[in-house]
């Protein structure tokens, strides 16, 4: 059961729009660049070239409390909150100086790849399930 | 009351990610192009420079079906679901060749910018409020 | 000897940046839309699955002269101005109401990637190379 | 007569195609990122809401040697290597485990934006024009 993992980011000029703010469509990278990072913090890869397993996401919701602007720095953290035998659910929370700037979840699948065959849903591969452990207070889904 | 309106478009190049789809980011972007296509359709702008209201996205989720590849066609139909004093929520479907591709909604809300004081909510613009009749079949919120 | 291909598109608002206007970087994406079209409409595509050949880009270039904003509808104007035997380069025009807008270049290589083996550049499909007369007054590369 | 500003930089996996490899477009996005951080390491900014001045880009370029992939982590290095009274040019180099990546090139204006007149070229802020000092060996434009 581990804590919530964190990385520290900065706004990019490209990723504002024409109100002076980060444009929505750019929280879902944000949270998907800290599960990467979560991910090779464990030694793990979500793209690795030439395996047969991939990790498409199905599912993916964000609310927006605050705006973000240029040269803003933020937190991503960022956590494994259910887990079934081929899934996983992550919450992500975003947040500037300590207040709260938005939050998402993201589920994502493990599928394996067969040349001609259909994807297929499988069970998470033992290295990926021991590593994320949900985090407590959080009922398994 | 009206039907949903229907934008048809085509999968870029740089939409597509290492796993040889679409990236789920872009969805927001689709639903995002959709909406402002159907303002422009009403001939409304969802932004007006020199204007003191925009329309920040509150909310947003997606569910993806199947995946969307480099070149195909597909059809991104939009319509409002709910309409409250200050906000609108919309319903989106992507759908290629009739099959389901992606469900996503969107919430949004008018807020007015006056130099000097802080962002606040205010009532939707008539203009607005009279275009965008709430789809049958739906509860109004 | 053909005339450009042409493309007309419009400025959607994850293009603008918070400066107000359409960011430096999506002019490149503006100018492979409209060489994929162009490719489209000799019935080729730029990315085949399952294809050994691919196509690199190995430079490009922009002038900027004026800025494109939140829902300008502009022409993106595309021509291969040089051909040799194992590469294209494309000059590329675009305007807004007749107006120059910008302009840009771009050279593309055609590579094979055969398993096991370091990518070479290799001799223009037929098909590709029937397809793309040099536009006239332009010396051959 | 500064050395190189440099930063390093993991390739996100939204920042991949179909081909498996970095968009050809994210280059010019790489070169920004360094640029806005050498000017944040001289305390200034590219974009200060309320300021008058803004640095538009004029033009670009880009030479593409070996391709970048998902999780690569790369090094920029940017430096001016011309000043004129109202802009300057930067020259920027990608590298890879100090491999050669891609090489680029920028130039960017000073210009004043004062509501109801058209925009025009001004001469750079002191204070910018004190912190690029030309790289040597580059004859100043």
């Amino acid at each position: 059961m581990g804590a919530p993992f964190r990385l520290t980011r900065r706004v990019q000029f490209y990723e504002t729009d024409a109100a002076g703010i980060v444009h929505f469509s750019w929280y879902p990278r944000y949270m998907e660049e800290a599960e990467h990072a979560m991910w090779r913090a464990h030694g793990l890869s979500i793209h690795v070239p030439g395996s047969l397993v991939g990790w498409p996401r199905v599912a993916m919701t964000f609310d927006y409390h605050t705006p973000l602007r240029f040269e803003d720095e933020f937190e991503i953290s960022i956590e494994v909150v259910a887990m079934s035998a081929r899934s996983l659910r992550y919450r992500c929370l975003l947040s500037r100086d300590g207040e709260p700037v938005a939050t998402g979840s993201m589920t994502i699948v493990s599928v394996e790849y067969r040349p001609g065959q259909a994807p297929r849903a499988v069970p998470l591969p033992p290295e990926v399930a021991a590593c994320f452990a949900v985090a407590p207070d959080t009922p398994q889904a």
